[in-house]
């Protein structure tokens, strides 16, 4: 964390990116860092390929983030990404940095980055960037606490994931010291479905299948067009059937135009779901991984299920 | 709570009792308490009508809870009343007590108690009982801070509900130092589903009908037989709805012998629900109540219509 500490305060211009598809850490953490940034008098550009997600729309300051990378912004500027540690994740290729920052806490294979502070221990891409900013002694100020606090928040599943530790719950709690509110948060991030919405849950919790401890469930492009709903609208569902005491795995196969199934995986405890994402060339935590693959339904779904027991 | 702790000190015979149809902070604060009082030389009682419902059977001392008040237990003891502040809320009437003392934080009509603790700012009965505690100089074993982890879990929604403030962040920290494991607890109480619980969801939800701001849904006795659950396995369900946004009071409509529907109610806000328990001769806090009514399925959801509509 130091050696990133001495970039940021060394150098005045910053390209900050995350990944693809982000999510409330990716936005939350590289928000509060932008915040925090510009707070310096640094020249701060934050960008995401995809934008802000309608659900991380509330985070104050996500405004900044922008989906494209003006030649203006990145030349001469010192790039750091969050929450994910290749440009390819954030959707960046064949742009030149000045030098380059890694700050994550994905498991990773490549070596990419001049400065790399990649910690899988961190429950949070959020509470690494909580730690930085104390210790390059910057206020937190309240729009900083409330990106920072929604970004663990989304990571530890609000404080029920096995990444919730003492340390967390300290950090949260100075976090709304410091001025985040925990309830407006957690309303905002997870009371906000539309109706379409639960409908669209109601369907998938009915496509449920049992397969000893694999739990599958689907979500169809009919579905979709039924309830009048997108691929967005189906954050976290996955992680419903792990509420069954005899479910250690979850898997939800999401359709995509030209026969491609969207995969998202998690387990329990010890299982490492992510050695399944890899086959498959996709990737992510222990407990979260995703991928994706291209069949009928029934021979993906077998496919997986091989995949799965192999591991079990 | 100092004449709390002047009663506990000063005695050596306890009652300590809680509510009919006890949750997970009745039940760990309850336990938690007489594990603690143990811990001090005193003769302890724990007693709950209902005993312990499954969930919180893998409390560490749960099994000292007590469905009958022996005569040579209460004779001559200290009753201690947590989660609730009259004899009748925990099935309790015509014993003597030598003294009694309420530890509650939910809102009381009565004037019970010799020694009255009541503060409706306190997220859970659990984070008293650990107030309580400190004052008394006790420690913290790892079996009270589980007990009093879950309680505080339980009533705070594990830190999404209206009552979560950095206190009570801050206290989890320290309870999780003290040896609980938020991981294991979180699990034991929200993930130890039967699949036939999640096919009873799956249709509860299925029964869900919206009527401006009002979700209703329905759970009969039928749907009970058909997934071979009972009405311990709704526990929680009346709070799905809430996540929509359009969504301000949630009814679950529980189907019992008898043409009785007993009726939990939920509300987002400053929208006081208990207004319309109390109607019905039921009870509970701003957002969370309930009451039972008797009828036809159809003529008793109108009749909670009216009265929510009059409230909104």
């Amino acid at each position: 964390m130091r050696e990133v500490a001495e970039v940021i305060k060394s150098n005045d211009k910053f390209f900050l990116a995350t990944h693809i598809n982000p999510d409330g850490d990716a936005i939350g953490s590289a928000v509060a860092l932008g915040l925090a940034l510009r707070r310096m008098g640094k020249e701060v550009t934050v960008f995401d390929r995809d934008g802000v997600p309608g659900v991380c729309g509330f985070l104050p300051g996500s405004g900044m983030v922008t989906d494209v990378a003006r030649a203006e912004d990145t030349s001469e500027a010192t790039l750091i990404l969050l929450d994910c540690n290749t440009p390819e994740r954030a959707g960046l290729k064949d742009i030149a940095f000045d030098r380059s920052v890694v700050i994550d806490h994905h498991r990773t294979e490549s070596s990419f980055g001049d400065v790399r502070w990649v910690d899988t221990g961190e429950p949070a891409t959020g509470s690494m960037v909580y730690r930085l900013l104390l210790a390059l002694g910057l206020d937190i100020t309240p729009d900083i606490a409330t990106n920072l606090y929604a970004a663990i928040a989304i990571d530890t599943g609000v404080f029920r994931y096995g990444n919730t530790t003492a340390e967390v719950l300290e950090t949260a709690a100075l976090l709304v010291r410091a001025g985040a509110d925990p309830v407006d948060i957690t309303e905002r991030l997870y009371n906000s479905w539309s109706p379409d919405r639960y409908r669209l849950l109601s369907l998938t919790q009915a496509s449920l299948s049992l397969h000893g401890p694999v739990a599958v469930s689907t979500v169809t492009l009919d579905m979709f067009s039924e309830t009048g709903t997108t691929g967005e609208d189906t954050e976290n569902f996955v992680n419903y059937p792990l509420v069954m005491d005899t479910v250690k795995v979850s898997v939800m196969l999401k359709e995509k135009e030209g026969g491609i199934w969207k995969v998202s995986l998690r387990s329990k405890g010890d299982i490492d779901i992510s050695k399944v994402a890899v086959q498959y060339s996709g990737g992510g935590h222990r407990n979260a991984s995703g991928c994706s693959l291209v069949g009928e339904l029934e021979a993906v779904k077998q496919k997986l299920l091989d995949s799965i027991n192999e591991i079990l």
